[in-house]
């Protein structure tokens, strides 16, 4: 079956069915998902990505990083291929379809162009990358940072969880053996380009009346960490003017984090917070907190932490990413594809991170499409998109990748 | 050996070995003790408690919610008697001598006088409370509320700690049967009068220049639940005018309860804190906060939670113990004492509960002994007592003990 572009529709009952494959997998009674890296629920999507995309006749690889490739057609024999995808991992109380909308658009995709007989004159690919969130080890776009060499591998191994676990005993455990971290570049060789199909964590696609849109960048964002030290304390004994207490400090940051983020015209916001020794009773010793930080312009954003800086002394940098801008000739190239069928197809910015801007730092031609998002909300359990607009997202991918290896 | 009041000398090296027992358990890497109710801690701690008594000829029973009682002489035979005691668990993080140094005075006190060949009059006991400071289910001296009534058994044994687990389910698992739970008239009939030990958790002594005080009394104090809501959504995607950010309530919260605490003559802290999800790019769905009150005027207590009701909406309110005396006679009795001995006994208020105050209230004659604390700090891994104060302690509660028992 073909649309009126010529070009091949989609299997929306293939769609479906590997929705419902992956609802169940990490889904707490809130009714969010908690996937983290490397954990059980991990294992159980990665060995479903493996089943489904050999399922599917592809062939899957892992690369240094624990990211997998599903391929149709040999990038190494037949030169580097169109690769599409996101990933399967989740914040805490997260959402269903950042991530799993990408990968699951990206197979059906795929699947559909072999089943009609498309013949490739480039090899496709399926990516899946790990730890794309960040929510267990603390660092964003693990595995795509990991594989162009953005992140230190001796830096990862190192990282701990909130149980103490180094993603090296995390990635052991889960049987990926951690010793060959470090930049891939036989792995980024396959690649000509890539395209991460992704939720819209905006309302720009609705403001727009488009079911999905064209990624042109990201904007620079950064994580940082504050310690407030503290005395701890007897809380009913303690006068208040003998008091040393970092609560006073946290609530200190939470404001000043949104009235410097107000000022510069930036967004920033204290999402996570570890209070020791967290009793009742107790005045704590100290209170870790985590600042996140983005906004149109990187002088606005190191704004916002130096005015923040000024108050409470030097944060931890944790990471930052500059500005990236997708690359613009396949930007163009999606814009082109989706107007031949007749698509409106506004070009966006993000305030999120994703593997696609890593990659496209790295120098692999990289872009995205994103599916329309009626409220906007994004890392909850209220994160939704339509099935007529997730369609046709898989149907924008099917044509995408069809055009890029004709 | 008797000192120049007559009364028999506390035996040292008993006491040093006794304290050296207790030092291990449950420490923790910072220092800190952490000795949560109905754990292995705690289970090593009762068995250490039992034995150590037993050893030193006492019959050691359990009440009806677990607490421990030491008896030399038949109190069900011969009449009610003097208890003195204190507990063995810690708040997260806490220092050495919040509870155990009260249990380790009592049982040298007792000791000593065995050794002695006194004979008193009536039965003494030492009583070694359980979960004094409610740090897994958030309900302090649950053990002595449970003896007194004070607290429900359905209520307690539905309780959860973090991590989902009920009390009743933990003291299952440590081998009490939580069935049991409920009012026990028969265990509070055997004490005549307690008297407990307990570090200070202030600077009286200090400003007064005394090792040793009596207490008068226990400030009012309150333990309430804010849940603060909000809506979770993207760190990076979501415009500030746009966001439900409940920890923006949490700042003001925090603040608010110090002002009102300055405003109404009162301590207040926000000691704990639960964020939900928690995640460094993840605008949070739910801040839960505890308030503890105190001061020494009720009115003035209720009126911080008002001021901060009126901002915030009614919080849960998970505890709260009014004013509480102690016995007049039985305290003018140790004032009466320790003067024979020719000690400076100053008589102190303090803001800190005590298993004496919930017996106070169930009107057991009740009193207490305070041992000086050089820096006042409690709750932390530098609490401390010098071990003269101790001992002088120690000798103090011998010395009660005889008079009370002649």
């Amino acid at each position: 079956m073909t649309d009126p572009a010529g070009a091949a529709e989609p299997d929306a009952r293939a769609f479906d069915r590997w929705w419902s494959d992956l609802e169940p997998v990490g889904r707490a009674g809130s009714g969010g998902y908690r996937r983290y890296a490397w954990t059980a629920e991990d294992l159980t999507l990665r060995e479903w990505f493996t089943a489904t995309a050999s399922g599917i006749g592809l062939d899957v690889v892992s690369d240094r990083a624990g990211n997998l490739w599903a391929w149709w057609g040999d990038p190494d024999a037949d030169g580097p291929g169109v690769v599409v995808g996101s990933h399967l991992d989740s914040v805490p109380g997260g959402g269903a379809f950042d991530g799993p909308l990408g990968v699951v658009a990206s197979l059906v995709a795929v699947d559909t162009l072999r089943r009609n007989g498309f013949q490739p004159a480039h090899p496709v690919g399926v990516a899946c990358f790990g730890d794309e969130e960040g929510a267990r080890f603390g660092i964003a776009c693990a595995g795509s940072r990991l594989l162009t060499g953005a992140l230190d591998p001796d830096r990862a191994r190192a990282l701990r969880d909130g149980d103490g676990t180094t993603m090296a005993e995390a990635m052991t455990a889960a049987g990926h053996d951690p010793r060959q971290l470090g930049r891939d570049p036989h792995a980024l060789a396959r690649v000509a380009a890539f395209v991460e199909l992704h939720i819209e964590q905006g309302r720009g696609l609705v403001h727009r009346d488009a079911a999905v849109g064209i990624g042109s960048g990201i904007w620079p964002h950064g994580r940082w960490r504050f310690d407030l030290a503290g005395r701890a304390d007897h809380a009913g004994t303690t006068r208040l003017v003998d008091r040393f207490d970092p609560m006073l400090d946290l609530a200190a940051l939470i404001t000043g984090a949104r009235a410097a983020a107000e000022r510069h015209d930036a967004v920033a916001t204290v999402g996570k917070v570890c209070v020791e020794p967290n009793g009742v009773n107790a005045i704590p010793s100290s209170v870790t907190a985590w600042l996140d930080a983005r906004g149109p312009v990187e002088d606005d954003v190191r704004a916002v932490v130096a005015d923040l800086t000024s108050v409470h002394g030097e944060p931890l940098l944790e990471s930052w990413t500059p500005r990236t801008a997708f690359d613009p000739t396949l930007t163009q190239r999606l814009v082109h594809v989706l107007e031949e069928a007749h698509h409106d197809v506004p070009v966006l910015d993000t305030g999120a991170g994703h593997d696609a801007g890593v990659l496209a730092q790295a120098g692999v031609p990289s872009s995205m499409l994103y599916v329309r998002n009626p409220t906007g909300i994004s890392h909850s359990p209220e994160e939704h998109a339509e099935r007529d607009d997730c369609l046709s997202g898989v149907r924008a991918l099917t044509r995408v990748v069809e055009r890029l290896t004709s």
